[in-house]
């Protein structure tokens, strides 16, 4: 199939001789106990690692839960992976942790689905051109075909996936499924405006990154700048957030807001909040992409 | 009545050797048509006033609701009032208009209603002390006691009205009534954590502000940084605006967020959130004060 | 000349259907003096205007500066323009006063004169295509040419006039302002980094804003970031500004701020910066293309 | 002498009941080098500590310098800070690395100098007295004598020592230095306006925090609000440092900013500035306080 073959040359090994490439990131999440980050840093050094910053928070010194972040140096990062990873494993599994390991070097693969609406779409395109986004680009899809242009300028490849509702959606979903299973390690919604459902959620396995144009949870559901006009406030905002099967509940990742005044109509408080949509989603795709953020319930602790 | 008499120092004619004593503020609302800045100007030109500032906007040029202020200087602005007063009625009165005429030197009576949590009316009467906040406070009034040295230190008079649930709330809130009626132009509810009766709003007859430690429409009601911290957001704020019967409903004044992170606990957030409070009411006060904020329905146009 | 060609189209009459068409702003500027808004808003009513929205700020009520800006409705307004344009003339000038007056419909040209750094330009040009500025561009001029196709795809036409320096750099600017006299309305240096002459800039007759990539007046001139770093601000910032003959002097239209720490590198903050520029500079340019801006000194006041 | 009796219950030994007797903190820098992170740690977690928090940061991963705080909870940990203190030098000395281990229990001891201008001092006393600062106050100085009530009525010590010029001016430093030496952790000028000399820096022998009221580097030295309205500025700051010899150039804590507007007069400035002032200087005290603040050089690491 000719998108895998496109998408071999994104997901390639990491150039050795790229500086980059003896740069690792762990991350780690358990229940508290002393020691913890004793044992996970001297594993570390034991293994050759050089620690170049440390994140660690407990949310309860008694009984809570443990979160960290780890960015190290590490001769031949690449190659020492897999032992390390073992390592890890039989030390922290036992534990009741769970950990992620990752390669600076090997950018994520991120696919990005879309709709009419261009602005986070464009920011992010636009991101990763300048290299601000330490992330692959396999696809991008969309319900429309108004960016394919945008898109393709960049060698970035599109895909057009009309919406589809009734029965018909998840034979629509089913054709988003069958370009995205094991081709992209993350998902963002960049303004798609379609519910995924459930079954779409479990089954694509990876986490999906929503922009929510309201500062949530204000203005929950449709139309929030109209709303936002009609209550008068004095900020509008937006929200980045993973999905989940609840609908604008998921575990928030970042917010911000700009001031309005009486002054603005619903269309001004649409394109002033145009600029906070894609502001937030940016900080979010980035931080999701460095991997700060720790998923802990309905919450995020963002490193 | 002891009250009385204290109050009358503080509400006496301004003092026309100020420098202030010749500005007014002129505030109108109405139905938008052309012509009205021409004719509300040429009035105030004709007898004799310099406009410093003038803020005009028109909610919908056809057949919308038209809002202006005005800051002017007149010579003997306070002995040529009645007059002026009279002349803008003649015109605007029969065009279906409002407005309001304020001298800058006779400062709005502010009473503040407080209750256990002190940094909101901390922070008003300090900037009282310090000039900041056109207003005179005749009276703080407090269902605790724990205030009264802060108060009196600053020889505003301090009055203790216990709260009442039941039948003895009409009682309680006919004591406030007995207080405040006729004595003040204003009253600002400084974290007073009560729910007002309807009838005590009919009542009172000034315009009550009110601080919610929440940036509304989000967590609405009791215990909002326990809430945010529970939603995990990344923003607490909160909303100054003019009480109504519907709790938490009536016209936005302002809002301002701070950014909080995970690590914080509720009672960090509620401690960073009372910077957020007292810095969004002293605003919400001092633009009232300076007559900046027109009421609307159920929104504030703020000059 | 080809130029002109091209750029007939965009400086055509605006089209009487465009709801806009009817919309006009009026700038005044002058020695303050009482009734000078009753006049010039009694010479609009009697013109049949309506107005929408005005600002008027004196900045010393006894013979100080008077600033006003007005937008109003008025049917035929294209057709109108230049007898209303002498009938403020016969009253302002004598008065001592300038001011503008403008059809919103008559988008104001705009030239962008950029480099090899490209997300100013690419920021502006995509606010133009998103219909978020109200301009249009004739001309993107660069010393170079890699965004040549970034900018034709929109239809914009591109220039490429090199820089030079010592005798060349007068045969460089006499290229500029070939391209440049007659043809625009303001010119954006976005992300310029040459040096205008005082000789180019009178010649060009037309307001020129240049985006300063820092908080002026901190880190005037060269390398802004790196110096930022080694002082360990804890803000960095962006200012847009009127070009004057005095470097990083010009009158201030905008400033914005964003917070950094101290695990940010310099590229980091450099990364961090252009999302300030880029937000000021176009902040600053949609201000201008709306009228709101009037120089005065060393100043500007924006309403 | 009397003073030195005041003190003495104030730097009592914490309460082991206290939930935080329990808490420390300990702050670590020098040469980087692999396993720092693991050798610190499990030193720690020999002693039985359990990490609540820790960050880490390496300003360059290949010979850099290593900055780490650690927040743990040890039982008797009062009791067993000689042991641990006696450890962590016999770990860390020989490699160049410093350190400090503090209990949270035991609150620093701040000493204040303020002058005419009061609001950083109030907002100090306030945040004291409401609990938020953690550290004992055990005296305020200053050049004036408006203060003493609003000082004394917290049960503060106050001290007057007049500023003076010339060969006096190394008296009232003397006089400083007596009440200072040995009774205090760290001072804060809340706006004393007398620049201290350097034998006097040397001498105290604490860190000194001032706030500068300006956003450094710009408007360094007197009047800067002044210069900012003449320099048609956007937003105003305020800045938190440490001082050195080097006046206006000490290592930077925090800044921040507030948006201002052609209306606004020098005064405005000055009034609204005030309120990033003691924003901004009173959450360089709480981080200072936290042992949040490393300094390094002409910067800080704040954690």
């Amino acid at each position: 199939m000719t998108i895998e073959a496109d998408l071999r040359s994104v997901a390639s090994a990491p150039d050795p001789s790229d500086p980059a490439a003896k740069r690792g990131c762990l991350l780690v999440k358990g229940p508290d106990q002393p020691g913890m980050v004793a044992a996970v840093t001297t594993r570390l050094r034991d293994a050759g690692a050089n620690i170049v910053s440390l994140d660690q928070y407990s949310d309860d010194p008694d009984h809570g839960d443990f979160f960290q972040r780890v960015v190290f140096q590490l001769e031949d990062l690449h190659s020492r992976i897999p032992q390390l990873q073992q390592e890890l494993d039989s030390l922290l599994t036992p534990l009741g942790f769970t950990f992620s390991l990752t390669e600076r070097a090997k950018r994520k693969r991120m696919a990005i689905l879309a709709s009419k609406s261009d602005h986070c779409l464009l920011d992010l395109l636009w991101r990763y051109r300048r290299g601000e986004l330490p992330v692959s680009i396999p696809m991008v899809i969309s319900n429309h075909t108004e960016c394919v242009e945008d898109v393709r300028s960049l060698q970035v490849p599109f895909f057009h996936v009309p919406s589809a509702t009734g029965e018909d959606k998840s034979a629509s979903e089913a054709k988003l499924l069958e370009l995205l299973k094991g081709n992209v390690d993350f998902v963002v919604l960049a303004r798609y405006m379609q519910i995924l459902s459930d079954d779409f959620l479990k089954e694509v396995g990876v986490p999906v990154i929503n922009i929510h144009h309201s500062f949530l949870p204000a203005f929950i559901g449709a139309a929030p700048y109209k709303r936002a006009k009609e209550r008068g406030v004095k900020l509008i905002g937006a929200t980045a957030h993973y999905v989940t099967g609840d609908l604008d509940e998921g575990p928030i990742i970042e917010q911000d807001v700009a001031r309005v005044d009486h002054s603005m109509t619903a269309a001004d408080l649409q394109r002033r909040g145009a600029d906070v949509e894609r502001a937030v989603l940016s900080r979010a795709v980035l931080w999701h992409a460095e991997d700060r953020v720790i998923r802990h319930g309905n919450h995020t602790v963002v490193f």
